[in-house]
């Protein structure tokens, strides 16, 4: 059976993208990150949707990147802003994120002969963070071609975005028809205790727009 | 003044690396990871290294991949074998792990608004391993050159490798010159407790060729 890490946020992207790496037959590893995120919904949500999807290994690293700062998601003194219907990249991102978490995947990888990584990135309807768009991931594909043991083996460790091309919309439709259950999972950036969604931060405007725009309802608990 | 993270291991090549950058007028900021190595030597020199420099951030990272196992550094049921003289890649091999390395250093530089990154990797006289090349370091700098808002902002971070085509006598002339004290740095694989070294792993049979190479003597302490 093909090994396949996903890295799973407890979002609606990861959430589709492991249901895709399950449905062409890989056997998933998820990997999720306790990187200094202000709110614990987000991993509680990872927890559930590692469940529902009956993973046998889900691995929660600790990673201390709250300590550097430069970042709302992270950094206490910075707060979370309402969407903004701009084209610049927000607070809310967070310095390098997506090279670190594919870096970890991509050692993980090496350890169990993974054939793959999966990263539910998009390019569209998202929040212009740099690290989703499609020449990134290539960029990163010629590193993980070049840096491992296994490729010096000529084993080649394949960097799966599935989504990258995909309104949250048609991301959402894609889920659905494969069973996933969104009320699994949580978007907000500002989640409370509960993990009720505040509605108005720019991932939870993203996310009502993709069901809107799906035709499917929108299970999300909101405050 | 210009900014730099140096990624400092407590070796030989990361202490010269420091030198270097310092020569070049960076303000340097050290960045080690508890990883889960085998013994806390290695720490303890990165910590005397950075003292040695006068550097004011030292960042040492707690990064679990000993949980991932894999390699001879890190796994507890895999022994750091003697120096083997061929040309394969050994089990102490940690994977992917200058790709994670890299990674970090490249999310602290941005909230840092670093100019550089300095990594110590060299090509000549290593031990085969494959993130330690010259392509890997360009593939790394074309991902930094995408992944990061800096980037985006048109702000180049520079992966600086300025060991990468010397010897290990050669690094130990030029840290030599620059007033490297490597009586602090360590480069065994399985210093004991007081921090001498075996003398007879790779990592100690590549540094004591350095010495003789160089006409240096080898303030090592040895078991």
């Amino acid at each position: 059976m093909k090994n396949a890490i996903v890295l799973l946020s407890g979002g609606l992207d990861s959430a589709t993208c492991l249901a895709i790496a399950q449905s062409q037959g890989f056997d998933c590893y998820a990997l999720s990150f306790d990187y200094g995120q202000k709110h614990a919904a987000e991993l509680n949500a990872a927890k559930r949707v590692a469940a529902a999807f009956k993973i046998t290994h889900h691995f929660i690293m600790p990673l201390d990147l709250g300590s550097m700062g430069g970042s709302a998601l992270t950094d206490d003194a910075m707060t979370v802003p309402d969407h903004q219907n701009d084209d610049k990249i927000p607070i809310t991102y967070v310095p390098a994120r997506n090279t670190v978490f594919l870096s970890i995947a991509l050692a993980w990888a090496e350890v169990i002969a993974a054939d793959a990584i999966f990263i539910g990135v998009s390019a569209i309807d998202y929040s212009h963070y740099p690290d989703c768009r499609p020449e990134y991931i290539a960029a990163f594909q010629h590193v993980a071609n070049l840096a491992t043991k296994a490729s010096v083996e000529e084993k080649v460790i394949k960097i799966e975005a599935p989504l990258i091309h995909l309104s949250k919309a048609a991301t959402i439709q894609q889920g659905h028809a494969l069973g996933v259950d969104y009320a699994l999972t949580i978007s907000c950036y500002r989640a409370n205790a509960a993990g009720l969604a505040c509605g108005s931060c720019s991932s939870c405007i993203l996310r009502q727009k993709g069901f809107t725009e799906a035709g499917i309802a929108d299970p999300t608990p909101y405050l």
